[in-house]
């Protein structure tokens, strides 16, 4: 542990993500647990720490964590920092839990041009990781996920983002709706096309649009192992049309964007984005890390 | 049970209701049992009927019945009629189940200006039972419920549907998602209002508004006890915001229709139309056991 400069840890609501890192900014070491904050009762978080690094938590060297941890039912509230937010503003907001070496990254929140708050906590820190040296003045950034969000960068930092409930709706509509008992696992790239399509040109109907899921299976038009491929693809096609009018309407033509998160769910919103005419580049891996280091070093915080 | 001449039941996924009616049309007798089509097994819907009427299940007396009985995992199968769809048509497609005196009304399946098929089962006998004999020549006629029907009646009978998943997804929402895990029960006008409003004026962003009542409440801009009528009123104004488009489409202005249904949600659907602009009439009671009784008088059932 000689050269690690820090103890980065992505720390969610059931997952815990630690990475050690040199002062270089690399992952020396990876290690995850199932020690996510809805796992580990209140006053426990301590002793969580202790169990994922065992013997190893070496003493004098600092630790950075993101997400959940930072929440109302973390170890300790990080309050919501407004937008924008660049890495200035982040690192002045870190909270120090008391008695440890660890400070938490804030969560971000902004005002939407309908006057609503939005919301995120842990995907800032995935954001700046992903932020490329040679970045265009004004970007948009994707991570897809339970929540979906898609974030405007700007000489500001992070400046406004958009939250769509994609990844939740989907799973409820699988796992307790009418369309999922028609549902059997499938993996049909047709379909799914054929979802983002439908929903893509419809008219504010997705509420109505879901239940072609339906009807397309009772009429013999949709296989039973393509409905869940079919209801994946109607629900992104509706959030790249509503998101693409967000962004329209914060004046930000979007030919182009970057897609940060884990493979599979990146790939999927990839081919459904070209389908919208829009080109995705790949965000860096390990976004949450690079992040949590870059953040720790505009605290001063790196050993 | 001498001057009974048909007894109606509206047969649905949960629950059976039956009337026994006279001549005129007028209930002389109603009851309901938890007999509906999930409850009973397959090939034990005769004497689920039994059971339904007890000894009073009187010879020579004619049966006709709607709703999911008719589905492919009802009693028989009483395939879809074609819109449009008026009277003659629902009477010609009556399906006789053998060995019985029972008839069962087909469901109808239209073909929406995208090309998608929509259907519906059940609903049509209630439209059919609640027009009003001074119809104007091309109205609306709402149904809501846990797939809420938009119906268009003209001079064709039944001329097009359009189905929103509003109810359903209520229910999801608010006892599967993290939205309803913030929900306490409530009550609050003022907060189904405020989400009406809010999913009235945006551009195909549901699956963002909804993350709305998360963050409202996080900021505490709604109490806990208002996230269930907000979430409604913003699945109520997304619905009617998505349904007029469709009207529109059907060249059809909607500043009036009639409601169908049960007094609290077409309560609530009648103040969401309200804020909407539109005014709604109040349908027949009974919409099903008038809608059974007009369809068997047309194919001459009736004692």
């Amino acid at each position: 542990m000689q050269d690690i400069a820090l103890l980065a840890i992505d720390w969610g609501t059931s997952t815990t993500r630690a990475y050690a890192m040199d002062r270089q900014g690399r992952i020396r070491n990876a290690r995850s647990a199932p020690l996510g904050v809805q796992r580990v009762a209140q006053g426990e978080f301590a002793q969580a720490l202790k169990t994922l690094y065992g013997d190893e938590l070496p003493e004098g060297v600092p630790l950075i964590a993101c997400g959940m941890i930072g929440s109302r039912q973390g170890w300790i509230e990080a309050p919501y920092c407004a937008c924008p937010a660049d890495f200035g503003a982040v690192a002045a907001a870190l909270i120090r839990v008391p008695s440890t070496a660890l400070a938490i990254v804030p969560g971000l929140i902004c005002r939407n041009d309908d006057g609503v708050a939005d919301v995120m906590r842990g995907e800032e820190t995935q954001i700046l990781g992903a932020l490329a040296d040679d970045a265009p003045a004004r970007q948009v950034l994707l991570l897809p996920g339970t929540h979906s969000k898609w974030a405007i960068i700007g000489p500001a930092g992070i400046e406004a983002f958009s939250t769509f409930m994609t990844g939740e709706l989907y799973a409820l509509l699988v796992e307790h709706s009418i369309l999922g008992r028609l549902a059997t696992p499938g993996g049909d790239d047709d379909a799914f096309a054929r979802g983002v399509r439908y929903s893509l040109r419809s008219d504010a109907a997705i509420t109505h649009d879901l239940f072609s899921a339906r009807t397309l299976a009772l009429t013999d038009e949709l296989a039973p192992s393509s409905v869940g491929d079919y209801l994946s693809g109607l629900l992104l096609g509706v959030e790249i049309a509503a998101a693409r009018l967000w962004l329209d309407r914060m004046r930000l033509a979007t030919t182009r964007l970057t897609l940060v998160g884990a493979q599979t769910l990146v790939q999927k919103y990839r081919t459904a984005l070209a389908i919208a005419g829009i080109d995705a580049d790949m965000g860096a891996e390990d976004a949450a890390a690079r992040g949590l280091w870059r953040i720790a070093r505009h605290a001063g915080l790196l050993r």
